[in-house]
């Protein structure tokens, strides 16, 4: 598969998967960061068809498929932090997400198999590469997994809703804790919203009204960061 | 001036500034949110010349120019939360930030007129239509108006920067906040991360290294206002 801008080649070079090739164009081929690296030097034009997006930055790669991790062993840490998103279908959003959960150092993000965004390369760009370092997990059905991730011990299951009554600074966040963000518009579905433990919400002293899934998880994920001490 | 897409227009309709003229397709004219606004049929290439933009969703409008704030009167309120957005270049980005600050209750945003995104149609999609409800100012200088608004009683200015040694979670954020981000990439420049009273940073346990300007916003506003509690 390809993937494609600085930040995603990069990760992808030094992260789990095989880079076949990289294409870039003579300028980007001459910044330091790719020294070692064979490039075969591309037109912008072929880069961008080979990327299928204006947003290469004049780079591009081949790479192995995107490795899936197994849901499951996400769990297996104590104080694991797992993010989930139901029905998340913009690859952007996404890939925001996958950034915000690397940089906060969560054990994995789960998402559905279908009707879901997957980590296509829209989504590695979004991510700035963080993709290539998180382990994601895809599942056939999110509240089914959900209701199973529950049986293991010390786990707690939180669903961010606006319309939840508890607020996301109640929880101590002890134990394994999995946050499930739902889609922009729709929220989470009913039947994930009811194998939730609990819904928190985050303040809203706005018009507008919500937040998108990005910053929700980061304002979220920091949070339980600070509350779990 | 143009603003297009359905929040944008919506939340237009709504705000500070006077709508001239809404076109939209015979489709979203029909939608429900737009019952008792006079709107024009056009083609959705009619809407995308108007809007310069593919992002229409089939609605644009003709608004009077954006309503930019004074800085100073933002620091009026004895517990105003601040943000500045250090010339942050990319628009989405500035709209992400605004819609955050919006959603957080904060009393306003400042940008450098020169070298920022300034609220054009695109910062206005990206904020959902959230900056016709925050107020957003430009100032000549930013060091210097920090300088300025840190004379006024009990207010301090906060800068945020991945090296610096205090984590975000040390300060009570008493009084009056104002929270600086830097843009992606260069962070703040010298002499306004000289002029804050304390540089802060968010925990990062990542590979990559970074947050972008909206999720590091959203992590360290939603933490300031349960900080200062």
């Amino acid at each position: 598969v390809i993937v494609y801008g600085r930040n995603p080649v990069r990760e992808a070079l030094r992260g789990r998967r095989s880079v076949e090739q990289v294409w870039a164009t003579e300028r980007t081929a001459g910044e330091p960061w790719l020294e070692g690296v064979t490039v075969a030097i591309a037109g912008a034009d072929e880069i961008e068809r080979l990327s299928e997006s204006p947003e290469h930055q004049g780079i591009c790669a081949e790479a192995a498929p995107y490795p899936y991790a197994d849901a499951d062993s996400l769990m297996e840490p104590e104080d694991a932090l797992v993010l989930c998103l139901d029905e998340v279908q913009d690859p952007r959003n996404l890939g925001a997400v996958c950034r915000v959960a690397e940089t906060a150092g969560c054990a994995g993000l789960v998402i559905p198999e279908r009707r879901s965004a997957a980590v296509t390369a829209a989504a590695c760009k979004a991510s700035a590469g963080a993709v290539e370092h998180l382990r994601v997990a895809r599942v056939r059905n999110l509240a089914d997994w959900l209701a199973s991730a529950k049986e293991r011990e010390s786990t707690w299951v939180y669903g961010a809703a606006a319309e939840a009554s508890v607020s996301y600074e109640r929880p101590d966040y002890s134990g394994r804790v999995v946050l499930v963000l739902g889609s922009e518009g729709r929220g989470l579905r009913p039947r994930v919203a009811e194998t939730c433990d609990e819904l928190v919400r985050l303040p809203n002293r706005g018009k507008v009204g919500s937040l998108n899934v990005s910053t929700a998880a980061a304002a979220l994920v920091y949070g339980i960061l600070h509350f779990r001490k």
